[in-house]
Protein backbone atom coordinates (compact mmCIF):
# COMPACT_ATOMS: atom_id res chain seq x y z
CA UNK A 1 0.00 0.00 0.00
CA UNK A 2 0.91 3.35 -0.67
CA UNK A 3 1.97 5.80 2.02
CA UNK A 4 2.82 9.33 2.02
CA UNK A 5 4.99 8.11 -1.37
CA UNK A 6 6.39 5.21 0.68
CA UNK A 7 5.61 1.51 -0.02
CA UNK A 8 4.45 -0.10 3.20
CA UNK A 9 3.94 -3.61 3.43
CA UNK A 10 0.32 -4.68 5.04
CA UNK A 11 0.04 -8.47 6.66
CA UNK A 12 -2.57 -10.13 8.39
CA UNK A 13 -1.52 -10.38 12.21
CA UNK A 14 -0.86 -13.95 13.63
CA UNK A 15 0.10 -15.12 17.16
CA UNK A 16 3.85 -14.81 15.35
CA UNK A 17 3.91 -11.08 14.08
CA UNK A 18 4.86 -9.51 17.11
CA UNK A 19 8.73 -10.89 17.54
CA UNK A 20 11.15 -8.25 17.63
CA UNK A 21 8.83 -5.14 18.55
CA UNK A 22 8.68 -2.85 20.59
CA UNK A 23 5.87 -1.40 20.80
CA UNK A 24 2.70 -2.67 19.19
CA UNK A 25 -0.72 -0.04 18.63
CA UNK A 26 -3.90 -1.69 18.49
CA UNK A 27 -6.76 -0.42 16.60
CA UNK A 28 -9.11 -3.37 16.10
CA UNK A 29 -12.36 -4.51 18.16
CA UNK A 30 -12.56 -5.98 21.52
CA UNK A 31 -12.32 -9.65 20.59
CA UNK A 32 -9.28 -9.17 18.22
CA UNK A 33 -7.27 -7.57 20.97
CA UNK A 34 -8.12 -10.13 23.40
CA UNK A 35 -7.19 -12.68 21.30
CA UNK A 36 -3.26 -11.05 20.81
CA UNK A 37 -2.63 -9.78 23.59
CA UNK A 38 -1.44 -12.46 24.98
CA UNK A 39 1.46 -13.38 21.79
CA UNK A 40 1.90 -9.54 22.05
CA UNK A 41 3.09 -9.44 25.75
CA UNK A 42 4.98 -13.11 25.17
CA UNK A 43 6.86 -11.34 22.62
CA UNK A 44 7.84 -8.29 24.80
CA UNK A 45 6.80 -5.94 23.15
CA UNK A 46 4.38 -3.59 24.94
CA UNK A 47 0.50 -3.38 24.07
CA UNK A 48 -1.12 -0.04 23.58
CA UNK A 49 -4.76 -1.22 22.67
CA UNK A 50 -7.41 1.19 21.64
CA UNK A 51 -10.29 -1.00 22.05
CA UNK A 52 -12.12 -1.19 25.59
CA UNK A 53 -11.07 -4.79 26.53
CA UNK A 54 -8.90 -4.20 29.08
CA UNK A 55 -9.53 -0.94 29.88
CA UNK A 56 -11.36 -1.16 33.47
CA UNK A 57 -8.77 -4.53 34.25
CA UNK A 58 -6.83 -3.37 37.39
CA UNK A 59 -3.84 -4.90 36.03
CA UNK A 60 -3.81 -2.59 32.84
CA UNK A 61 -3.05 1.41 33.19
CA UNK A 62 -5.86 3.13 31.22
CA UNK A 63 -3.95 6.69 30.65
CA UNK A 64 -4.02 9.75 28.98
CA UNK A 65 -0.23 11.13 29.12
CA UNK A 66 -0.47 14.58 29.92
CA UNK A 67 -3.18 13.30 33.68
CA UNK A 68 -2.00 10.09 34.91
CA UNK A 69 1.60 9.49 32.20
CA UNK A 70 3.50 7.66 35.44
CA UNK A 71 0.64 4.96 35.15
CA UNK A 72 2.91 3.51 32.01
CA UNK A 73 4.98 1.99 35.48
CA UNK A 74 2.88 0.17 35.91
CA UNK A 75 2.15 -1.71 32.78
CA UNK A 76 2.56 -5.36 33.06
CA UNK A 77 2.61 -5.56 28.84
CA UNK A 78 -1.13 -3.79 28.25
CA UNK A 79 -1.64 0.13 28.10
CA UNK A 80 -5.17 1.09 27.46
CA UNK A 81 -5.97 4.06 25.17
CA UNK A 82 -9.32 5.69 26.90
CA UNK A 83 -12.98 6.30 25.16
CA UNK A 84 -13.28 9.21 22.93
CA UNK A 85 -15.42 11.57 24.69
CA UNK A 86 -13.94 10.56 28.16
CA UNK A 87 -10.44 11.74 26.83
CA UNK A 88 -11.48 14.92 25.89
CA UNK A 89 -13.94 15.93 29.03
CA UNK A 90 -11.12 14.23 31.19
CA UNK A 91 -7.82 16.86 29.28
CA UNK A 92 -11.01 19.68 29.46
CA UNK A 93 -11.02 19.30 33.56
CA UNK A 94 -7.67 18.04 34.99
CA UNK A 95 -5.82 20.97 35.58
CA UNK A 96 -8.54 22.43 37.82
CA UNK A 97 -9.15 18.77 39.42
CA UNK A 98 -5.52 18.75 40.09
CA UNK A 99 -6.08 21.77 42.63
CA UNK A 100 -9.81 21.78 43.46
CA UNK A 101 -10.83 18.04 43.37
CA UNK A 102 -13.70 17.10 41.90
CA UNK A 103 -16.49 15.51 43.20
CA UNK A 104 -19.08 14.86 40.59
CA UNK A 105 -19.82 15.65 37.20
CA UNK A 106 -23.14 16.13 35.28
CA UNK A 107 -22.35 15.52 31.48
CA UNK A 108 -24.17 16.09 28.31
CA UNK A 109 -22.26 14.27 25.42
CA UNK A 110 -23.04 15.74 21.54
CA UNK A 111 -20.93 13.16 19.33
CA UNK A 112 -19.83 13.62 15.92
CA UNK A 113 -20.52 11.00 13.56
CA UNK A 114 -16.61 10.08 12.80
CA UNK A 115 -17.20 8.23 16.71
CA UNK A 116 -18.68 5.39 14.40
CA UNK A 117 -15.91 5.05 11.91
CA UNK A 118 -15.81 5.88 8.32
CA UNK A 119 -19.08 3.79 7.89
CA UNK A 120 -20.62 6.51 9.81
CA UNK A 121 -19.22 9.49 8.18
CA UNK A 122 -20.14 8.34 4.41
CA UNK A 123 -23.65 7.99 6.13
CA UNK A 124 -23.90 11.59 7.03
CA UNK A 125 -22.75 12.74 3.57
CA UNK A 126 -24.60 10.59 1.73
CA UNK A 127 -27.60 11.49 3.74
CA UNK A 128 -26.78 15.02 3.21
CA UNK A 129 -26.75 14.85 0.18
CA UNK A 130 -30.09 12.99 -0.08
CA UNK A 131 -31.80 15.51 2.14
CA UNK A 132 -30.62 18.69 -0.02
CA UNK A 133 -32.10 16.57 -3.41
CA UNK A 134 -34.87 15.48 -1.71
CA UNK A 135 -34.18 11.20 -2.45
CA UNK A 136 -35.40 8.94 -0.17
CA UNK A 137 -32.42 7.91 2.52
CA UNK A 138 -31.47 4.47 3.99
CA UNK A 139 -29.56 4.49 7.76
CA UNK A 140 -27.46 1.24 8.22
CA UNK A 141 -24.62 2.50 10.43
CA UNK A 142 -27.15 4.67 12.85
CA UNK A 143 -30.17 3.24 13.83
CA UNK A 144 -32.19 6.13 12.76
CA UNK A 145 -30.86 9.23 9.91
CA UNK A 146 -28.34 11.45 11.50
CA UNK A 147 -28.15 13.99 9.16
CA UNK A 148 -30.63 16.63 10.68
CA UNK A 149 -31.69 14.95 13.46
CA UNK A 150 -29.88 13.88 16.66
CA UNK A 151 -29.85 10.05 18.28
CA UNK A 152 -29.60 9.95 22.16
CA UNK A 153 -28.50 6.81 22.01
CA UNK A 154 -23.99 5.45 21.77
CA UNK A 155 -23.66 1.93 22.40
CA UNK A 156 -25.68 -0.35 23.77
CA UNK A 157 -28.25 -0.11 26.99
CA UNK A 158 -27.66 -1.65 30.47
CA UNK A 159 -30.01 -2.30 32.88
CA UNK A 160 -29.76 1.29 34.94
CA UNK A 161 -30.91 2.76 31.69
CA UNK A 162 -27.57 3.93 30.85
CA UNK A 163 -25.60 3.35 27.43
CA UNK A 164 -22.25 1.60 27.37
CA UNK A 165 -20.92 4.87 26.23
CA UNK A 166 -22.53 6.90 29.00
CA UNK A 167 -20.80 4.53 31.89
CA UNK A 168 -17.62 4.78 30.34
CA UNK A 169 -17.11 8.79 31.20
CA UNK A 170 -17.52 7.70 35.10
CA UNK A 171 -15.39 4.07 34.72
CA UNK A 172 -12.33 5.25 32.56
CA UNK A 173 -12.90 8.79 34.03
CA UNK A 174 -12.40 7.41 37.62
CA UNK A 175 -9.11 5.17 36.65
CA UNK A 176 -7.64 8.34 34.65
CA UNK A 177 -8.21 11.02 37.41
CA UNK A 178 -7.35 8.69 40.10
CA UNK A 179 -10.79 9.26 41.61
CA UNK A 180 -12.30 5.64 42.86
CA UNK A 181 -15.58 7.08 43.99
CA UNK A 182 -15.59 9.93 41.30
CA UNK A 183 -19.68 9.98 40.22
CA UNK A 184 -20.74 11.46 36.56
CA UNK A 185 -24.26 10.80 35.60
CA UNK A 186 -23.57 11.35 31.43
CA UNK A 187 -26.48 11.82 28.64
CA UNK A 188 -24.71 10.95 25.32
CA UNK A 189 -26.15 11.92 22.14
CA UNK A 190 -25.03 11.52 18.34
CA UNK A 191 -25.30 15.08 16.57
CA UNK A 192 -24.73 15.71 13.06
CA UNK A 193 -20.98 16.78 13.21
CA UNK A 194 -18.38 15.40 11.12
CA UNK A 195 -15.25 15.40 13.45
CA UNK A 196 -15.06 16.60 17.21
CA UNK A 197 -17.17 15.96 20.44
CA UNK A 198 -18.40 18.76 22.30
CA UNK A 199 -19.17 18.62 25.95
CA UNK A 200 -21.42 20.27 28.33
CA UNK A 201 -19.83 19.81 31.61
CA UNK A 202 -21.41 21.04 35.14
CA UNK A 203 -18.68 19.82 37.81
CA UNK A 204 -19.36 20.06 41.77
CA UNK A 205 -15.67 20.92 43.02
CA UNK A 206 -14.43 20.42 46.73
CA UNK A 207 -14.06 24.39 47.12
CA UNK A 208 -16.17 27.63 45.90
CA UNK A 209 -13.78 28.55 43.39
CA UNK A 210 -13.50 31.90 41.52
CA UNK A 211 -14.18 31.79 37.51
CA UNK A 212 -10.87 33.46 36.84
CA UNK A 213 -9.37 31.07 39.11
CA UNK A 214 -10.77 28.12 37.24
CA UNK A 215 -9.50 30.29 33.95
CA UNK A 216 -6.15 30.14 34.80
CA UNK A 217 -5.91 26.69 35.78
CA UNK A 218 -7.56 25.63 32.22
CA UNK A 219 -4.79 28.29 30.80
CA UNK A 220 -2.10 26.49 32.01
CA UNK A 221 -3.12 23.02 31.80
CA UNK A 222 -1.72 20.57 29.77
CA UNK A 223 -3.28 19.97 26.11
CA UNK A 224 -6.22 22.32 26.96
CA UNK A 225 -6.70 25.82 25.06
CA UNK A 226 -8.54 28.03 26.91
CA UNK A 227 -11.14 29.58 24.35
CA UNK A 228 -13.16 31.75 26.04
CA UNK A 229 -14.00 35.78 25.39
CA UNK A 230 -18.09 35.65 24.53
CA UNK A 231 -18.17 38.99 24.43
CA UNK A 232 -15.98 38.47 21.06
CA UNK A 233 -17.91 35.42 20.11
CA UNK A 234 -14.79 33.41 20.76
CA UNK A 235 -15.67 30.02 22.43
CA UNK A 236 -15.09 26.27 21.45
CA UNK A 237 -16.77 24.65 18.43
CA UNK A 238 -16.27 21.28 16.43
CA UNK A 239 -15.28 22.98 13.43
CA UNK A 240 -12.53 24.82 14.69
CA UNK A 241 -10.90 21.95 16.57
CA UNK A 242 -10.94 19.37 13.77
CA UNK A 243 -7.79 18.29 12.91
CA UNK A 244 -6.44 19.52 16.06
CA UNK A 245 -4.25 17.80 18.91
CA UNK A 246 -6.18 19.93 21.97
CA UNK A 247 -9.10 20.35 23.30
CA UNK A 248 -10.59 23.85 23.54
CA UNK A 249 -12.42 25.05 27.08
CA UNK A 250 -14.74 28.10 27.52
CA UNK A 251 -18.04 29.29 28.60
CA UNK A 252 -16.50 28.75 32.06
CA UNK A 253 -19.07 30.09 34.43
CA UNK A 254 -20.55 29.80 37.55
CA UNK A 255 -23.70 27.32 38.03
CA UNK A 256 -26.27 28.82 39.70
CA UNK A 257 -27.55 26.07 41.55
CA UNK A 258 -24.48 25.09 43.41
CA UNK A 259 -21.97 27.31 45.02
CA UNK A 260 -19.21 25.17 44.58
CA UNK A 261 -20.15 23.89 40.53
CA UNK A 262 -19.56 25.70 37.73
CA UNK A 263 -20.49 24.61 34.06
CA UNK A 264 -17.98 25.20 30.78
CA UNK A 265 -18.13 23.77 27.50
CA UNK A 266 -15.23 21.83 25.57
CA UNK A 267 -14.49 20.21 22.01
CA UNK A 268 -12.39 18.14 20.69
CA UNK A 269 -11.04 16.45 17.88
CA UNK A 270 -12.03 12.27 18.26
CA UNK A 271 -10.44 10.82 15.96
CA UNK A 272 -6.64 12.81 17.07
CA UNK A 273 -6.55 13.88 20.51
CA UNK A 274 -9.72 11.02 21.45
CA UNK A 275 -7.74 8.23 19.88
CA UNK A 276 -5.49 7.70 17.62
CA UNK A 277 -2.73 11.05 18.80
CA UNK A 278 -3.55 10.18 22.44
CA UNK A 279 -1.97 6.29 21.54
CA UNK A 280 0.67 7.99 19.84
CA UNK A 281 1.50 10.03 23.44
CA UNK A 282 1.22 6.75 25.24
CA UNK A 283 4.21 5.12 23.26
CA UNK A 284 5.96 8.65 22.98
CA UNK A 285 5.56 8.70 26.74
CA UNK A 286 6.37 4.63 27.36
CA UNK A 287 10.03 5.38 25.28
CA UNK A 288 10.45 8.49 27.84
CA UNK A 289 10.31 7.08 30.71
CA UNK A 290 12.22 3.91 29.41
CA UNK A 291 15.06 6.36 28.75
CA UNK A 292 14.36 8.21 31.65
CA UNK A 293 15.17 4.41 34.12
CA UNK B 1 -52.58 37.23 -0.07
CA UNK B 2 -53.84 33.74 -0.84
CA UNK B 3 -54.14 31.07 2.32
CA UNK B 4 -55.28 27.84 2.33
CA UNK B 5 -57.70 28.81 -0.81
CA UNK B 6 -58.81 32.01 0.97
CA UNK B 7 -58.41 35.40 0.46
CA UNK B 8 -56.89 37.36 2.89
CA UNK B 9 -56.27 40.93 3.74
CA UNK B 10 -52.86 41.86 5.38
CA UNK B 11 -53.18 45.27 6.99
CA UNK B 12 -50.23 47.52 8.22
CA UNK B 13 -51.11 48.28 12.26
CA UNK B 14 -52.36 51.26 13.63
CA UNK B 15 -52.80 52.22 17.02
CA UNK B 16 -56.34 52.21 15.91
CA UNK B 17 -56.17 48.52 14.42
CA UNK B 18 -57.97 47.39 17.29
CA UNK B 19 -61.05 47.72 17.85
CA UNK B 20 -63.61 45.57 17.54
CA UNK B 21 -61.34 42.62 18.80
CA UNK B 22 -61.55 40.22 21.05
CA UNK B 23 -58.15 38.58 20.67
CA UNK B 24 -54.81 40.36 19.01
CA UNK B 25 -51.99 37.12 18.67
CA UNK B 26 -48.59 39.49 18.57
CA UNK B 27 -45.67 37.83 16.48
CA UNK B 28 -43.31 40.64 15.94
CA UNK B 29 -39.86 41.79 18.04
CA UNK B 30 -40.13 43.44 21.54
CA UNK B 31 -40.20 46.91 20.39
CA UNK B 32 -43.17 46.61 18.22
CA UNK B 33 -44.64 44.76 21.34
CA UNK B 34 -44.62 47.68 23.45
CA UNK B 35 -45.51 50.04 20.66
CA UNK B 36 -48.56 48.33 20.56
CA UNK B 37 -49.40 46.58 23.56
CA UNK B 38 -51.37 49.87 25.32
CA UNK B 39 -53.61 50.53 22.10
CA UNK B 40 -54.89 47.03 22.18
CA UNK B 41 -55.29 46.95 26.16
CA UNK B 42 -57.61 50.50 25.68
CA UNK B 43 -59.43 48.40 22.83
CA UNK B 44 -60.07 46.11 25.06
CA UNK B 45 -59.18 43.26 23.30
CA UNK B 46 -56.72 40.84 24.80
CA UNK B 47 -53.19 40.76 23.96
CA UNK B 48 -51.55 37.26 23.58
CA UNK B 49 -47.66 37.91 22.91
CA UNK B 50 -44.69 35.70 21.20
CA UNK B 51 -42.09 38.67 22.24
CA UNK B 52 -40.04 38.97 25.67
CA UNK B 53 -41.14 42.38 26.33
CA UNK B 54 -43.65 41.44 28.94
CA UNK B 55 -42.60 37.85 30.10
CA UNK B 56 -41.30 38.81 33.19
CA UNK B 57 -43.54 41.44 34.54
CA UNK B 58 -45.86 40.56 37.11
CA UNK B 59 -48.69 42.08 35.87
CA UNK B 60 -48.39 39.82 32.95
CA UNK B 61 -49.51 35.82 33.14
CA UNK B 62 -46.73 34.04 31.69
CA UNK B 63 -48.97 31.07 30.72
CA UNK B 64 -48.35 27.61 29.08
CA UNK B 65 -51.89 26.59 29.46
CA UNK B 66 -51.18 22.73 30.34
CA UNK B 67 -49.52 24.16 33.66
CA UNK B 68 -50.72 27.21 34.81
CA UNK B 69 -53.74 28.10 32.60
CA UNK B 70 -55.80 29.49 35.21
CA UNK B 71 -53.07 32.29 35.43
CA UNK B 72 -54.80 33.92 32.47
CA UNK B 73 -57.46 35.07 34.59
CA UNK B 74 -55.01 37.46 36.84
CA UNK B 75 -54.41 39.49 32.99
CA UNK B 76 -54.64 42.75 32.80
CA UNK B 77 -54.62 43.01 28.92
CA UNK B 78 -51.25 41.05 28.21
CA UNK B 79 -50.71 37.41 28.42
CA UNK B 80 -46.85 36.60 27.77
CA UNK B 81 -46.09 33.16 25.10
CA UNK B 82 -42.55 32.27 27.03
CA UNK B 83 -39.29 31.36 25.68
CA UNK B 84 -39.38 28.13 23.24
CA UNK B 85 -37.08 25.77 24.80
CA UNK B 86 -38.56 26.77 28.44
CA UNK B 87 -41.89 25.84 27.14
CA UNK B 88 -40.73 22.48 25.88
CA UNK B 89 -38.65 22.01 29.24
CA UNK B 90 -41.35 22.78 31.46
CA UNK B 91 -43.90 20.30 29.57
CA UNK B 92 -41.68 18.07 29.69
CA UNK B 93 -41.27 18.10 33.86
CA UNK B 94 -44.57 19.59 35.46
CA UNK B 95 -45.96 16.22 35.87
CA UNK B 96 -43.37 15.33 37.87
CA UNK B 97 -43.04 19.21 39.21
CA UNK B 98 -46.66 18.75 40.46
CA UNK B 99 -45.97 15.45 42.90
CA UNK B 100 -42.39 15.84 43.64
CA UNK B 101 -41.09 19.31 43.57
CA UNK B 102 -38.06 20.19 41.33
CA UNK B 103 -35.57 21.95 43.54
CA UNK B 104 -33.04 22.93 41.01
CA UNK B 105 -32.18 21.87 36.85
CA UNK B 106 -28.66 21.33 35.34
CA UNK B 107 -29.95 21.31 31.29
CA UNK B 108 -28.23 21.40 28.27
CA UNK B 109 -30.24 22.34 25.05
CA UNK B 110 -29.73 20.92 21.66
CA UNK B 111 -31.37 24.14 19.28
CA UNK B 112 -32.58 23.57 15.82
CA UNK B 113 -31.98 26.65 13.57
CA UNK B 114 -35.70 27.04 12.97
CA UNK B 115 -35.70 28.78 16.39
CA UNK B 116 -33.60 31.92 13.78
CA UNK B 117 -36.47 31.92 11.87
CA UNK B 118 -37.42 31.32 8.23
CA UNK B 119 -33.46 33.05 7.82
CA UNK B 120 -31.81 30.06 10.01
CA UNK B 121 -33.78 27.61 8.24
CA UNK B 122 -32.47 29.08 4.51
CA UNK B 123 -29.12 29.85 6.00
CA UNK B 124 -29.18 26.24 6.76
CA UNK B 125 -30.23 24.14 3.75
CA UNK B 126 -28.03 26.70 1.80
CA UNK B 127 -25.03 25.69 3.98
CA UNK B 128 -25.81 21.97 3.38
CA UNK B 129 -25.61 22.47 0.02
CA UNK B 130 -22.23 23.96 -0.39
CA UNK B 131 -20.97 21.30 1.57
CA UNK B 132 -22.36 18.86 -0.28
CA UNK B 133 -21.23 20.29 -3.20
CA UNK B 134 -17.93 21.36 -2.16
CA UNK B 135 -18.67 25.49 -2.34
CA UNK B 136 -17.40 28.26 -0.01
CA UNK B 137 -20.32 29.21 2.51
CA UNK B 138 -21.03 32.55 4.15
CA UNK B 139 -22.74 32.66 7.69
CA UNK B 140 -25.01 35.33 7.64
CA UNK B 141 -28.04 34.59 10.23
CA UNK B 142 -25.81 32.60 12.60
CA UNK B 143 -22.15 34.13 13.22
CA UNK B 144 -20.74 30.64 12.25
CA UNK B 145 -20.99 27.91 10.01
CA UNK B 146 -24.11 26.07 11.82
CA UNK B 147 -24.21 22.86 8.95
CA UNK B 148 -22.40 19.96 10.34
CA UNK B 149 -20.90 22.63 13.49
CA UNK B 150 -22.31 23.68 16.92
CA UNK B 151 -22.33 27.04 18.10
CA UNK B 152 -22.88 27.17 21.84
CA UNK B 153 -24.16 30.57 22.26
CA UNK B 154 -28.50 32.08 21.59
CA UNK B 155 -28.73 35.16 22.24
CA UNK B 156 -26.37 37.79 23.76
CA UNK B 157 -24.26 37.38 26.59
CA UNK B 158 -25.04 38.46 30.25
CA UNK B 159 -22.24 39.63 32.68
CA UNK B 160 -22.27 36.29 34.63
CA UNK B 161 -21.44 34.79 31.71
CA UNK B 162 -24.94 33.15 30.49
CA UNK B 163 -26.70 34.08 27.37
CA UNK B 164 -30.43 35.27 27.52
CA UNK B 165 -31.41 32.12 26.31
CA UNK B 166 -30.00 30.40 29.13
CA UNK B 167 -31.27 32.82 31.75
CA UNK B 168 -34.85 32.24 30.36
CA UNK B 169 -35.13 28.94 31.08
CA UNK B 170 -34.39 29.95 35.09
CA UNK B 171 -36.42 33.07 35.21
CA UNK B 172 -39.06 31.98 33.16
CA UNK B 173 -39.66 28.69 33.99
CA UNK B 174 -39.83 29.78 37.63
CA UNK B 175 -43.37 32.02 37.03
CA UNK B 176 -44.66 28.78 35.08
CA UNK B 177 -43.61 25.96 37.27
CA UNK B 178 -45.25 28.67 40.08
CA UNK B 179 -41.63 28.43 42.25
CA UNK B 180 -40.11 31.80 42.48
CA UNK B 181 -36.79 30.24 43.93
CA UNK B 182 -35.96 27.56 41.52
CA UNK B 183 -32.04 27.70 40.37
CA UNK B 184 -32.01 26.26 36.74
CA UNK B 185 -28.10 26.19 35.21
CA UNK B 186 -28.52 25.68 31.55
CA UNK B 187 -26.01 25.84 28.43
CA UNK B 188 -27.75 26.49 25.59
CA UNK B 189 -26.07 25.34 21.99
CA UNK B 190 -27.49 26.19 18.33
CA UNK B 191 -27.32 21.99 16.32
CA UNK B 192 -27.51 21.65 12.57
CA UNK B 193 -31.17 20.21 13.13
CA UNK B 194 -33.98 22.13 11.15
CA UNK B 195 -37.72 21.64 13.47
CA UNK B 196 -37.46 20.66 17.29
CA UNK B 197 -35.64 21.65 19.79
CA UNK B 198 -34.37 19.07 22.19
CA UNK B 199 -32.89 18.80 25.98
CA UNK B 200 -31.10 16.72 28.40
CA UNK B 201 -32.45 17.82 31.71
CA UNK B 202 -31.04 16.74 35.22
CA UNK B 203 -33.80 17.50 37.83
CA UNK B 204 -33.38 17.10 41.44
CA UNK B 205 -36.33 16.17 43.23
CA UNK B 206 -37.72 17.32 46.59
CA UNK B 207 -38.29 13.11 47.13
CA UNK B 208 -36.37 10.36 45.81
CA UNK B 209 -38.30 8.68 43.51
CA UNK B 210 -38.33 5.66 41.37
CA UNK B 211 -37.61 5.26 37.56
CA UNK B 212 -40.64 3.87 37.27
CA UNK B 213 -43.22 6.42 39.02
CA UNK B 214 -41.54 9.03 37.29
CA UNK B 215 -42.73 7.50 33.96
CA UNK B 216 -46.59 6.82 35.23
CA UNK B 217 -46.03 10.80 36.02
CA UNK B 218 -44.97 11.91 32.45
CA UNK B 219 -46.88 9.33 30.50
CA UNK B 220 -50.20 10.78 32.67
CA UNK B 221 -49.19 14.74 32.12
CA UNK B 222 -50.83 16.72 29.80
CA UNK B 223 -48.77 17.77 26.43
CA UNK B 224 -46.35 14.56 26.82
CA UNK B 225 -46.05 11.79 25.04
CA UNK B 226 -43.58 9.21 27.07
CA UNK B 227 -41.29 7.34 24.21
CA UNK B 228 -38.81 5.43 26.87
CA UNK B 229 -38.45 1.68 25.91
CA UNK B 230 -34.32 2.18 25.01
CA UNK B 231 -34.21 -2.01 23.99
CA UNK B 232 -36.25 -1.22 21.47
CA UNK B 233 -34.39 1.76 20.63
CA UNK B 234 -37.34 4.04 21.40
CA UNK B 235 -36.21 7.38 22.50
CA UNK B 236 -37.18 11.12 21.45
CA UNK B 237 -35.47 12.05 18.82
CA UNK B 238 -36.44 15.76 16.93
CA UNK B 239 -36.82 14.40 13.54
CA UNK B 240 -40.03 12.69 15.25
CA UNK B 241 -41.86 15.59 17.03
CA UNK B 242 -41.20 17.89 13.86
CA UNK B 243 -44.67 19.28 12.88
CA UNK B 244 -46.35 17.43 16.18
CA UNK B 245 -47.53 19.24 19.09
CA UNK B 246 -46.91 17.10 21.72
CA UNK B 247 -43.22 17.33 23.90
CA UNK B 248 -42.10 13.78 23.72
CA UNK B 249 -40.40 12.30 27.16
CA UNK B 250 -37.81 8.84 27.56
CA UNK B 251 -34.00 8.03 28.45
CA UNK B 252 -35.44 8.67 32.10
CA UNK B 253 -33.23 7.16 34.78
CA UNK B 254 -32.13 7.55 38.35
CA UNK B 255 -28.66 10.47 38.27
CA UNK B 256 -25.74 8.16 39.50
CA UNK B 257 -24.27 11.51 41.94
CA UNK B 258 -27.58 12.38 43.90
CA UNK B 259 -30.05 9.88 44.91
CA UNK B 260 -32.82 12.28 44.38
CA UNK B 261 -32.52 13.87 41.11
CA UNK B 262 -33.02 11.89 37.47
CA UNK B 263 -32.25 12.28 33.99
CA UNK B 264 -34.32 12.79 30.87
CA UNK B 265 -34.16 13.72 27.56
CA UNK B 266 -37.05 15.45 25.72
CA UNK B 267 -37.81 17.06 22.20
CA UNK B 268 -40.56 18.97 21.21
CA UNK B 269 -41.24 21.07 17.97
CA UNK B 270 -40.63 24.79 18.81
CA UNK B 271 -42.65 26.54 16.03
CA UNK B 272 -45.78 24.09 17.33
CA UNK B 273 -45.73 24.30 20.71
CA UNK B 274 -42.45 26.02 21.37
CA UNK B 275 -44.28 29.55 19.94
CA UNK B 276 -47.56 28.95 17.79
CA UNK B 277 -49.57 26.68 19.60
CA UNK B 278 -49.11 27.95 22.69
CA UNK B 279 -50.69 30.88 21.59
CA UNK B 280 -53.64 29.20 20.61
CA UNK B 281 -53.72 27.10 23.07
CA UNK B 282 -53.37 30.24 25.44
CA UNK B 283 -56.14 31.57 23.28
CA UNK B 284 -58.38 28.60 23.54
CA UNK B 285 -58.10 27.94 27.45
CA UNK B 286 -59.06 32.29 27.47
CA UNK B 287 -61.88 31.44 25.64
CA UNK B 288 -62.70 28.34 28.22
CA UNK B 289 -62.35 30.62 31.25
CA UNK B 290 -64.55 33.52 29.82
CA UNK B 291 -67.23 31.29 29.16
CA UNK B 292 -67.30 29.30 32.38
CA UNK B 293 -67.39 32.60 34.03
Amino acid sequence: MNFKDQEVVIEEATPSSFEGMDIVLGAVENDLSKKFADDIVKAKAVFIDNSSAFRLDPNVPLVVPEINGEDILKHQGIIANPNCSTIIGCVAVHGIHEVNPIESMVVSTYQAVSGAGIGGMNEYFDQMKALVSNEPLYPQVFPYQIASNLIPQIGSFDENGYTSEEMKMQNEGRRILHTPDLNVTCTCVRVPVVRSHSLSMNILLKDEMSVEEIKKLVEKAKGCKLVDDPQNLQYPMPLDTSDQDLVYVGRIRKDLCQKKAVNLWCCGDQIRKGAAINAIQIAEKWIELNERN
